[in-house]
């Protein structure tokens, strides 16, 4: 067992935290206490704590407030960490509370533990929908609103803005001054990744390898700046969706100095990394070994892999994204890296946060272009190994991979438009494929401004797409101006930092100024298209149907009873008198069909007239 | 109205099979019965009859047969055909009946119709399962047993050898001189390409546009031929899969010269082709004419599109499967162009042939390499769209396209071995892939030995997968001497004629004269894989586990509480000792593991060692 010293900036913000001037005082002999604080009134009545201080486990909690009881008390093969299950009875008022801990009848330690009201309307919050458009962020490379947390010093690594693997100083305080510009975009959703403190050594700014579960990084801000964040853009009508890892830390987590358990991590005495077979899951053949190397490997020496089949880690990581929901106020959850998580831990974990919070919304990441790897993980897929989901989205990797393949692709009986509508044709296998997440690229992967070799005409067609498929749409920050990266997948440089989010930026995505006419354009389509959107119902939840691509096109409708809207994607090099007797059924009424891009009036019962390589939106 | 001249041709082959010499004679007024005859004692109790002659509509049947009733009797827009239903009671007896055709109260015409004794056993038959091998045959081009029939004055197309995709000759008689060398080859099924008559002007070797459903074409014999064909298999151990369509028909069959109704075609109006977009049946968004388009659109001017949504037609395309099966002894179906057809037509089909014989087997050709649009035909699926399927068996084309993507691809991440090994990952979603036929070209593919540039070791490789996976293999003629085709599809060059099938060829397969020792060894790796396979049930319906590819090897694993056999697909360019630790489950009794192809016996509990290239098979 290692000695721990209390760690002065924990408790600051702790105390920040709880609003409980004697927190600091009065936890002796406690260094920790996780979650750092909890709600009266929630679905779930029974919160288990982890305490943690030299030598407590042998201590026994105490708890005088009434209607607040000691369930269950717990320890580990480590003598410093003491898991206690509080029931919170139905009465209790907000306040604070006292544990202490015995041993015999005298008081060794102790701590005073918030209980605080709820914000009104929290347990029915509405998650993100197919009515909103998703604006993805990485922090450190958005906007620097406070070069003062650059660098810190007692946090390991500094900025160093020429290194595209270093921390650039992208903060909260940025991201809340550029609110106003992502709403204006038409955004609805922002999912910035992981803001939790990543105090590893170097590479830290991804935000992928948490070395505190409940603090937010300094660099980025403070966990009062993060709920700030959440509602400053609450008011701009923004929700924040959350981006939560339950597969793995930071090597650098305060856990791997003195871990709760033998058996908290995965592979811990012999470092094995994840074979990412994750096909395995649902392989009748897999080899059991297979199978336990993709979810208990490593994702890489920097993550260790969080054994969730322990039943008190377990339910600290169902605590632990509850308390930022409640926390912060979030409309969503986006779990990282999901089916690398123990499978029944994922079951359970969703149905916790759907029971406390039954509109809520999670979509989850699973890199695979085989829709059957995407369907098993949403909620109501019946699963042939028996899994169930809580989880109402997924990712679309399927139709981002048809997409860019799509897009790229001459035009030939089965490349071109044909990958995207044959991709779509197996939504037949989703429960619910109107909640998918769609998306042309994030923070993984090149932009695919410069994957299609920065064919503009390409590109918007791409912009038109995701205004218009079904699903809720995801857009990657500076996607809108054009961004590049190389094109093979290169992580820093595609998180390259936004124009205009650093003093001193010449060129200023958020003001306009020093952008090309070119990022100009491409900025002002997407505000359209997204302003457009928000505003249309029918792109929302009205029906869907596309034709099988012909003559270079690949046409679909968005309908309801009130409105039709045709999108048609086109990569003719010549202009083209495209006939729509096809699609009698939907133009028959199109005698004024309006064009969103141009605000053209055409008459198109017969046909329409396509410049060279030109997509449109035809409204009636 | 055209009018219609009896077919001296038709009669006598009718006389043939009833056995009746009263037939000709008797059936005055009627040019044609189909079917030609029934049998008593069948599940399906009522028999609809489609009698065809000048004006026969509007008369009346009349059956004076104890048990025997008509219960229905309908007409179409063409006054040329009757369509009588007739109920067969549980005690009629086998023999011939009368069915005068009556106007008021005068018989102006008749026929006499047999009803026949099934076989023993026929209901009850076993059709073919994951215990079989099966051998793909192009009849036209594997043995030319009887050059009297090469070309037939009454047939349009003649026989012309140096015409790649004209006729070639062979014929039932020299596939039954042959059937000695495909059961010693350790084969237990034969699938032939269409027997029907294809009286097309040309190019009708292939046998895919039938012009008589009830009758084989005469280049290859007759009906009765094929009924010995069929006898003569099943005494040496060999089953007869039958190739059907159900989708259409060739241009010259006899009803194109007088429709039995207006809507007996798709499209028969305006000639539309399939737009062959085959998603559009479970797309939920797809567009109903594209749907229209592809179920009800023509192959080809040459095969004219049958709606199965026609009750006549559907009734009269059940009946001929049965019959087929009934007559000749059949132990499944080969459908071809399988979702092609009206949908719920399948499902009756399907059912009807189930019912009659619950052991039956059928397997459905569905060419998509996505598993959701093959699962979707095998019985037990639950389809979104509400698709009930009675068919056991599918072709495996994911498999297929995997195998030989896999095969030629270097071993990378994600290309190579692994690209077999995530295919079947995804038999999750199949109700039975262990009724899966497999298979690594057929005769609409190219020679899989020249799809991997004539690589020995990979082909090898190949055999391998092929008679160990799960599933039941089906092999194509001449693959066991290596025969090449261009590499892409080229029909005629992959179904060349079969060396030995004819008189004076130099080289023969079935003989080994004139064979290169490469040719020999792999027909002689074949016999020996096959023969093996078949007296191996673990083979059959042994457990599979397999292991995520690596080191340039794929390892799996057919066991059983008795045995154990270890396949090791391997490309190494090198030797190897691959370690055998991560298959300690299965290797730890494997002191003595025996090399099906070399013989050599090795103690594998530590290592194997792979020759440069080598797959190879271990078993104890």
């Amino acid at each position: 067992m290692k000695v721990i010293f209390p760690r002065v900036i924990f408790f600051i913000s702790l105390v920040t935290l709880l609003l409980s001037p004697l927190s600091q005082a009065s936890n002796h002999g406690v260094d920790r206490v996780e979650p750092p604080s909890w709600w009266v009134g929630m679905q779930h009545s029974q919160l288990q704590l982890m305490v943690y201080g030299k030598d407590i486990a042998t201590l026994t909690p105490q708890v005088q407030v009434a209607g607040v009881r000691v369930v269950n008390t717990e320890t580990t093969d480590n003598p410093n960490y003491l898991f206690i299950t509080l029931e919170i009875g139905e009465a209790v008022k907000p306040g604070d509370l006292r544990v202490d801990l015995l041993d015999n009848k005298t008081v060794k330690a102790g701590f005073d533990f918030n209980l605080a009201a709820r914000e009104p309307g929290s347990a029915q919050r509405q998650g993100f929908n197919n009515s909103d458009a998703i604006y993805l962020i990485t922090p450190d490379r958005f906007a620097n609103g406070n070069a003062g947390n650059d660098s810190l010093p007692q946090l390991k690594e500094n900025a160093d803005r020429k290194n595209k693997g270093g921390r650039h100083g992208g903060d909260l305080d940025g991201m809340i001054r550029q609110l106003d510009y992502i709403a204006a975009m038409g955004f609805t959703q922002i999912w910035p990744n992981p803001l939790l403190e990543n105090d590893q050594p170097a590479y830290s700014y991804h935000g992928y390898a948490a070395t505190d579960l409940y603090r937010i990084d300094e660099r980025f801000g403070t966990n009062e700046d993060f709920r700030r964040f959440v509602q400053e853009a609450r008011q701009r009508g923004l929700g924040v969706i959350k981006d939560i890892i339950l597969n793995h830390i930071g090597s650098e987590h305060w856990w791997m100095k003195d871990l709760p358990a033998k058996d908290w991590l995965n592979e811990h005495d012999t470092y094995v990394e994840t074979n990412h077979r994750r096909t395995t899951l649902q392989d009748p053949y897999a080899a059991p070994s297979d199978k336990n190397a993709f979810v208990n490997g490593w994702f890489s020496r920097g993550m260790p892999d969080l054994n969730q089949q322990h039943p008190l880690l377990a339910t600290y990581l169902v605590q632990h994204s509850i308390w930022w929901t409640e926390y912060a106020g979030l409309s969503g959850i986006r779990e990282d890296t999901y089916g690398y998580a123990d499978e029944k831990f994922l079951t359970r974990w969703g149905k916790a946060l759907m029971t406390e919070y039954p509109n809520f919304s999670i979509v989850g990441e699973e890199w695979s272009n085989n829709p059957l790897m995407i369907a098993q993980w949403q909620r109501g897929y019946t699963s042939a190994n028996g899994h169930v989901s809580h989880v109402n989205s997924m990712m679309d990797f399927p139709l981002y991979e048809a997409l860019r393949s799509g897009l790229l692709n001459e035009e030939s009986w089965d490349k071109g438009w044909i990958e995207l509508y044959e991709a779509l044709a197996n939504d037949h296998l989703y429960p619910d494929p109107y909640e998918l997440v769609i998306f042309p690229e994030n923070h993984d992967t090149s932009r695919l401004f410069s994957y299609l070799h920065e064919d503009k005409n390409l590109y918007r067609s791409a912009m038109i797409w995701l205004a218009t498929m079904r699903g809720i749409p995801q857009f990657y920050y500076g996607g809108e101006i054009l961004m590049t990266s190389p094109r093979e997948r290169d992580d820093g440089a595609v998180r390259a930092d936004m124009p205009g989010g650093w003093a001193g930026d010449r060129k200023n995505a958020f003001t306009g100024e020093g952008l090309s006419s070119a990022e100009k354009d491409m900025q002002s389509l997407v505000r359209k298209l997204f302003n457009w959107r928000k505003a249309n119902p029918v792109i929302h939840i009205g029906k869907l149907m596309h034709f099988a691509p012909e003559q270079g096109t690949y046409v679909y409708f968005r309908y309801n009873d009130n409105k039709t809207v045709m999108v048609i994607l086109n990569k003719n090099t010549e202009n083209l008198r495209l006939e729509t007797a096809r699609f009698a059924g939907f133009v028959s009424k199109a005698s004024e069909a309006r064009n969103l891009l141009t605000g053209e009036v055409a008459d198109i019962r017969k046909f329409v007239d396509l410049p060279a390589r030109q997509s449109m939106i035809l409204e009636w």
